[in-house]
Order: structure tokens, then sequence, then C-alpha cells
């Protein structure tokens, strides 16, 4: 099963200090390369601008702990890479509780995680720790030690590109700057490896299937500054990979405009599959499908997942981790994005070359004594024929008709064999 | 009542045994003729190239039976010519119980009637009986006996057209294949014998009117395949008529769009006169509204009738028989299609050629003395006028202000002599 | 509270004997030029061809009484001007109580009071008195005097025009021909006035704002026959104003489009302000509306007030009187308008001008230490740059979003003071 797989290389990453930018996505970025050799790894160095934005500094971080008086260490960054705020500066310093507080996130709401925090464009020193581990602390002085430092460096990001056929793309996106959390957003990266391999290993394919790995927002920006006009070009339709490897839901969220190509496949691949799954709108978006979708970019980029960023309660804490994913919430996904990328290759639009119905009894086609009820199994060729119009393409037909996609792309392809349908 | 005639000319015509092609469709439409002298009926040969399909040979039967060892018929195509499968080939054979229940067509749903069974394009030898009498049947030798063959002769079809000022056409299709079944089919051929002599006795019409009898399918592709373009630039609406005269229910079936001509005037003279109507959608399809509706034919015809086809239990039964079709059945239907045909002469689009309001009083058409709530009688002039923009038609117009569309052309006919409205 | 300002100034107005031409409506629009003195009064001669209709005669009223046989008033036109029939003819003439009832207009579903009732193109003699009144009345003699005259004149509007920066228009239309009523029509002219009186008093505006008084139906279509083809032009929306003094209910009804830039800000800000007012449907309509709209015209207005005409139980009686508007009444229905007035002022279109998602925390627009939750109070600045395409106007992107027009309107102007947005 490849969702044991995926669940495997996820446990093999998760440890991983990633950070917006520095080794640890560099790590991350090599652990995928041994799958998918053809993988691009690409720097753009600090200051470099893109659009709105500029290139931030690396982030590096050696030791960071609290310790007590006696010389325990209360948390230590070693043990979870949560317990430092990302791109915190550095400090080394003995204090009293009540000073040391100002320095310390928790999240209330879920008082025994430790939250994931980020700084990444403001300076600003702190660290996390649990509510309750917060509330337990004695008074008295404790050292805080945070040994990090803010450098010239790189963004760095990977790229695999499988050409097809034709350059018309289909485009995956994940990303990979979070540290230790495992469905948001490790899952996706992950994932997004193992579809990869899925379509290395393919005999043919008519569309061209881009993946990307980029820090998150920073990451897109960048990629999106040095390839816009290709992608804009080029891009079909494009889902977001993240939050993929836990077993409790099925999410749909949709494009800004709601009826792109994106949309129409997770639709049609989620309601015949998963019809319970749940739908949100644009206005719940949170990841890169920000920016794909922004004004003068208009990139159709949606999002398919299990259960949401933000719609968990393990969401951004420590309890994201390997025990919230599981292989069968990876296969799960990964049959999904297999079904969209087969609904991808196979939908087009055919159009009815004969005038008036086609005699399809005599092509084996339909029962050739006929009498009341008989024409059931041939129903729906008589009506895929009808509604081929050379408009409608298969996901269309497939909504008119209430029959499932790929029965209707089997029809397909009798028709066209018997030259009852034409390719538009 | 023109409900009894029509009845009276069924039951004349049912007893013909009507097949594909041959004497049975001939003496039907000679009977008709006799009705509209004007009919012009067309013979194209077997073997004549239409479309995807060709034009088959003509079946005759003489005898067709079953007899036990006393030489008593059990059944005999002369006491009904539902026994005998439509095309069915010759034989002339003794056999077992066993080996005749392999010739034998049932009914299992409705096991005390005849199903009606067709093998035009197959060869194939069958007689149909009831489930219940075969049941009865004791073991022993049968005899069965079908004196049939299959030549080479013609399709025949008939056509009136009763020419109007325009070269518009509204068609009305009937077909003319079936043995004694009374509302499925022949209901809708005799009906449009006397929608036909109606329309003859009209003193002067806008529109063209075209009527077409023709065995189902193979008839409908071969007068499409000869007369294509000329019904493609003219043919604004049709209606396929059949199940006309049994008293149960009104339904109308829509085109593959839904929204053509022949939709909006179906749809506004069923939900003024039965508002209780069944709507199918185009996926419920059975008659030749397939072939108008085809890809790449495209002339907007769909379906007005009583109890649809396929559902009533009498459906190609010999339930289906002078029983179940009365003369209140055929007058409902008479009076609906001459609806239809009104709305078609009388529908049109207006624009109001006063700007603002026009002074009413004046012209008797306002109450003078206006005081709260006097002004409802003359309220639909006033919404008539606001409405009449040049694209609006009647049917439009009596959809927006919820109004009769013939209170609305009676509006209209006033308001053309006062000079108020133009005719687009 | 100018509510209570025009509250006073209707009192004032109220008791003018105001009828479709003539004194009353001159006395009216004086008094309006004293608060505005901007007013241009227009005089339209009796005789001038207007579109369909001809500006009738003036009609000037004396004396109007019914007299008993011991000379006692029974109604008097002096006590209340409703019990004259505007423009009835003169009589002087004692009759038996069975004829005089011949002339008695009385509103049987309202026993208790006097009906409005006019007739302004037919020859007629009438007063009107209340059902219970009448039905009391001995048998006997009495004495019908009317003591009036058609004669030459013009018919009298008002108009006041505030140019802005732009010729582009906000049209308020309000009628002058109702006697002593106060709701239905008074309340539109005198909210008029302090709306003139409001717009006046802005330091600077894009938009021009044209008032317009007159008498209802002759007076619209003598305005518009004036001005049509301006006002075709640059009329951008525009209400008619009446029935703004009572405090029961808020309404708006439809332009025939009913998607009109008028009934958009209308729909905006009653949801905004109001949301359980009422929606209405063009066919409702009853004023001035009705010309606006015709075919031919087609300037975009609509209707928004408290309750409408015809649906409260005083409409059109002696009970619409001053008891029944309310300086409340009229405060709201002053900050409904100059919501819409600061609405058609603010609304436009903007489409962000950076590519991607603009880097907010170094604007101080984003929360700079980013953790789960954080992002809520700056949803509204994202969600707005991504739907500010250049198409979607503030009221639009306020639907999508559903966050009030108003707090897009300032995150729109800190937009564009940070050049991240561009007017359309």
């Amino acid at each position: 099963m490849v969702g044991k797989e995926i669940y495997d290389f996820t446990c093999r990453l998760f440890p991983i200090n990633r950070y917006l930018m520095g080794e640890g996505v560099r790590k991350t970025l090599l652990s995928i390369k041994e799958i998918i050799p053809e993988m691009q790894i690409c720097e753009v160095p600090s200051g470099t601008k893109v659009f709105d934005w500029t290139v931030p500094l690396e982030w590096k971080v050696r030791e960071a702990y609290i310790e007590n008086e006696r010389k325990e260490r209360i948390i230590d960054f070693k043990k979870n890479n949560l317990h430092v705020v990302a791109y915190s500066n550095a400090i080394d310093e003995w204090m009293p509780l009540k000073k040391l507080k100002e320095y310390i996130h928790t999240d209330k709401e879920h008082a025994d995680s430790v939250p994931y925090v980020t700084s990444y464009y403001n300076d600003h020193i702190g660290m996390c720790m649990s509510e309750r581990q917060l509330n337990a602390l004695p008074e008295g002085n404790y050292h805080l030690y945070i040994d990090s430092e803010k450098v010239k460096g790189s963004l760095t990001y990977g790229e695999i590109i499988f050409k097809g056929d034709t350059d018309d793309e289909l485009l995956f996106h994940s990303v990979i700057c979070h540290p230790s959390l495992a469905n948001d957003e490790l899952s996706g990266v992950t994932l997004a490896a193992f579809l990869a391999r899925e379509i290395r290993e393919m005999r043919g394919h008519r569309y061209t299937y881009r993946f990307v790995f980029v820090p998150e927002t920073i990451g897109a920006i960048t990629y999106l500054a040095k390839n816009l006009f290709y992608l804009k070009e080029h891009v079909k339709a494009g889902y977001i990979l993240s939050c993929e490897g836990d077993n409790r839901a099925y999410s749909y969220l949709a494009t800004i405009k709601g009826n792109s190509l994106a949309d129409r496949m997770a639709i049609k691949v989620l309601s015949e599959l998963h019809s319970d799954y749940t739908k949100y709108s644009f206005l719940d978006r949170g990841s890169d499908e920000r920016q794909y979708n922004s004004v003068g970019i208009d990139i159709p980029v949606c999002l398919v997942c299990r259960s949401k960023a933000g719609e968990f309660p393990e969401y951004h804490t420590s309890n994201d981790n390997l025990d919230f994913v599981c292989p069968e919430g990876f296969q799960g996904s990964f049959e999904v994005f297999m079904s969209i990328i087969k609904l991808f290759e196979k939908n087009r639009s055919y159009r009815t070359k004969v005038l008036c119905e086609p005699q399809l009894g005599r092509r084996g086609l339909y029962s050739n004594v006929s009498f009341s009820g008989s024409k059931t199994p041939y129903k729906v060729i008589v009506d895929f024929l009808a509604y081929a119009n050379g408009d409608n393409d298969l996901i269309a037909i497939s909504d008119i008709l209430d029959v499932p996609w790929e029965r209707l792309n089997e029809i397909a392809e009798i028709l066209l064999e018997q030259n009852l349908i034409e390719e538009m």
C-alpha cells in the first residue's frame, strides 16, 4: 500500500528542523530527490526582490532552552523544535519568572500542547511551551538561552517537471517551511513525492505535470515572480497539497472563481469517491492558493485535502504529530489525486459525428430484440451521443446524466473506435 | 365533440396489422387521406441509405399461431396481432413445451396481458402470450407456425403541409408502425388527422403547418435525411404526438435544451390549462424527439401528451386497447394542441411606441375617477406597456405578470389599434 | 434632530390646498425655496403637449360644502380639503338625500375617514365624506354647493441642482399635488427639502444632485419631456420620495430591471441598517417610478420609503394626517437616504496593483508575530485585495465578504494611500 510508504517517508522527514529558509529545507529536498532524482533544487539569494517582497535572511539556531536555578532544562528545542519561535533573535539572560513569561507563547485553548509560532519579518525573542507547563513553573530565576542568528543565504525550493505530449500543465504545490508538524504541512510534501513517483512511472501522458516544493508565502511568491508568464499560459489547473495524512474527513476549498477546471475536477472526483466531503469557500483559504488566485496572477489553484488547516484541534500545535497521520489517511489522499490525474488525462469534449441516432444494433451496442424496459443498459450510450455536442466535456455529461465519468470515458472509447464521435 | 370523432376514427384504424413497413402502414395512411385529401404518400425503397441506417425489407405475415396436439389453436395472430413478434422469421415445427418456451415472450410484471415485441433488425423467431397462459400450458407437443417473409418493398410515410403567410413552420410528428396498440401510438396519428382538418378549415394563418406520419425511428431518420436543410431552416417548433387518448394525466417532455419556443409554448399552455401536468426531462425521452434533438439536427421538438409512454402499466401490452382511450381523453389533447397553435399564431414581441405612460383615460382605457383600489382592472394594460420593450414576447410578459397569454393578446390588439405599441 | 425639523416643516405645509396645478403648488414651492433659495420654479402653460399628454387647466376652488335644510354645513372643504373631489366642476343645487348620494364618495373599508378622490381628466361633480357620516344623514333636502372653475394657467414644478465634480447625477423626485395628506405624499417633499439642505452644506461632492418637485404623473411626464436626453445621459440612479414620515416599516420597490445601481444601493443600505425591510416588485409600483422606468425612458429610479403607498390603512384617507407621521419616522428616512448618498459618493471599483499578496507586515497592516487565529483582524484587508479585481465595486465586495461597505471604504482609503490599489 502506497499509503504506508508515504507514512514511513513522513516519519523520516518529521524530525528535521525546517524553518522558512536554511538547512532544514535543503535536507528535506535532498530526501525527496532520493525518490525523484529529476528534481531541480534552486536557490534564490537573500535580498532578491520578488513582487512586493524581499527574500529574507536565513535563520540558524544552535541551542534554545530555558533552565531553572538547578540547571534543569525546563524546555529544550532539541527535544521539540516547536519550543523556539521560528526566526527568534538570540538571548542569554537570567530573569525572574514574571519577566520570563513575557517571552513565552502558549495556546490556552489547547493547554497541553506546544503552539507553533513564527516571526519571520519582525525582530522578536520568544519560546513556546504548553499553558499547563507554564502555569506549573515555581517562582525563581530562569535562564533563557537562544543561540541563533540571521545570515545572508538563500531561499531554497524544489521543482519537478514531467513533460507530457502537450505543454498544458497540472500543478501540485506543497510547502516545506514548517518544523515538526505532520499533517499541516509535511503530509502534503510526502504525498507530492509519491504522486510524482507514480507519474514518472506512467508509460505516457498527454499533459505535463509540475510539482513545486517551496516555503509558504515567500516561496510561492518567489516561484511565481520567476515563472509567471509561463505558468499563466500553461497551467490549466492546480492543487495545494497539505493536510493529506489524517483519516477524518475529505475537504475541498474552491478557487476564487469557483468554476475553473481545477474546481470541476475536484468536485467530480470527490462527489464520486467521498460524497460526504466538506466544501469550503475561497474566503476560508489559508495557504498558497492565496497567491495563485490573486489579481493579475489568476491561476486556478484550489485545495483538496483531508481535514482542512485550521479546522482540526491539533492544527499548529505539538499534537499535529506522527500519531495524527496514518497510512490509511495518506492512501485516501493518494487515490483522490490519482483520480484527478486520470480525469485530467481523460477529460475532453467529443462531438457525435453521425446525424440522427446511429444504428447501434448492427454494431452490437443495442439489444436486438426490443421490448419494454429492455433499453436500460444501452440508455447511457444513447444519452452520451445526445449530449456529445462538442461543448460538453466528460465532466459536464457526467453531471447531466448522473453517471460516473469513468463509465462515460469507457463509452467514449468504444464510440471513438466505432467512428461515431470525434474529439474536439 | 371532436374527441368523439377522433375516438371513432381510432376504433376504425385499431385492427389494422401495422408493422414497420408494408400494407398496414399504407392502409392507415389511405384512411387518413380520406379526411385530409391533401396528404402526400411517399415511398422510399428498401436498401436506401439514410444517414447511418438502411431502409429495411418489408415484412408480410399471413398466418401465425400455436396449436396443441388436439389441433386447438392456443394463440392466433388473427385474434390479436400482438401474438407474433414483429418481423419474426417463418417456422413450421412441432416441438415439446420446453422447447416451445424458448420462442415465447411474456411480460411477468403484467401477467395477464400480451406484450408487444419487435425484432426489426435481427433474425429472430418469436411469439407473445400472457405469462398466465404460458404457465397454464400442459406438457405435450405444440405446433409453432409462422408463415411470414421479408421482401424488398418500401418505407411508406405521409406528409401534409398547409402553407401559411410565412415559411416559418410548426411541425406535428406521429408514428404509424405499431399494430393494435391504442394509446401508444395510434392516438397520436388520429389526433394529428383531426388537428390537420382543423387547420385546413382555418380562414388564414400566419405560419405553415406540417404533419408527418412515419414509422418510428427509421421513418423519422428517413424523413430527416430527405428534408434536413429545409426543416432546419424553417421549423420553429415541433411536437411528437403519441399517447394522446387516455384520460389520466397531462405530460410534457422537454427538448434537449429545455428552453426552446416548443418548450415555452408547451409550458405556457399546460400551466394555464392543466397546471398539475407532469414535467419530464429529455433524459426520459423515447420516441422520435430523439432524432429531432440529436447533434447536428438540432430541431426543437418536444412531447405533449396525456400519460407518457412507459409511465402507464398498459404500455406496450394488449391492455393498451380501445378501452384505455376515450373521447374525453382525445378532447383534452385536441384542446391543448389547438391552444398551442393559437399561441404560435398570436405570440410575438411588441414595443411600446409612446414615451412615458400614455394617457389611457382619453382612450377609454382608464377609469376617469381615480381613487384607492380603482386601478386594478386597468393595471394589466399599464403593466403590459411597461414590459413591452421589444424583447419580451407574449409568453415572457405572461410569465412576468402572471396573466393568461390570451388576455395579453386581447390587450395587445387594443393597443395596436390605438397605435400605442408596434409589432417587432 | 433633523427629523423634528422635517416634521415641523411638514406641519407648516400640511394645510395648503394643493391640487394638481395652481396656487397650492406654488405656495408649497415658495416655502421650500425659503430653505433652498437655489430652487428654480418653472411654469409650463396649460395646453402644452408633453409626449402623449397635454398640460391641463388649473383648478380653483373657493367654496365647497353641503348644508341641510337648517343651513347647517354637514361638510365643508374649509375644514378638510379632502371633502371636495379634486378638479370637480361647480354646482349649486338643492336636492333630496337620495340624489345627493350620487355625488358622494365614501370609503366603506375605512368607514370613519374621508377618502381622497380626484378627477383630473374627466368632467365630474363630487364631494367626499366618511361612510359613517353619510349613513347617519336623515332624509330631507340638502344644498350641494361647489364654487370652482378650471382656467388656463400653468403647471408648476421646482428643480434644485447641486453641481458636483462630475456630471453624473443622483436624482430625488417628490410629488406636490396632494392636498392635506401627510405621509403620502407631503412627507417626501419635506424630506427632499432637508436632504437638499444637507447636500448644499457638504464641502464638496463628486456627483451632481438633482431634486425634482412635480405634480404626480403629468408633472413627471412634463419634466421628462423637457429634459429627457440630458437625464438619460447623466442620471445614474434615482429615488422617488414619498411616504417617508411614518414609523412602522422600511420598504423598497425595485426598478423594472431590479439590478440597477439604484437598486443595489438601496438594498445594500437597507440590508445593513434595517435588515427587516420589505421588498416590493416593480409590479407593485404606483408613483412616478412608472414614468422613469418606462420603455424608451429607461432611467433607473426606484422607491425607498417607510410604509409603502397602498400598504397602510390610512393611505388616501383623512387618517393620513399629522398624527400618522412623526419626527422619528422622518429621522429614519433621512438617515437611510444620507447613507445612500454617502454610498453613491464612495462606491467605486478598485484593482489591486501588486502581483500576489502584498507584504502587509512592513506597512503595519499585519500582526508581525503570526500564530493560529491571529490573522482574523487583518483578514478583511487580504480579502479586499483578493476581490478588488477592477470589476467588483464596494457593493459587490461587501456582498461577497459580508462586511459593511463603510468598513471596506475605510480599507480602500488605507490601501489607496499605500499605493496597493488603484481606482478604476
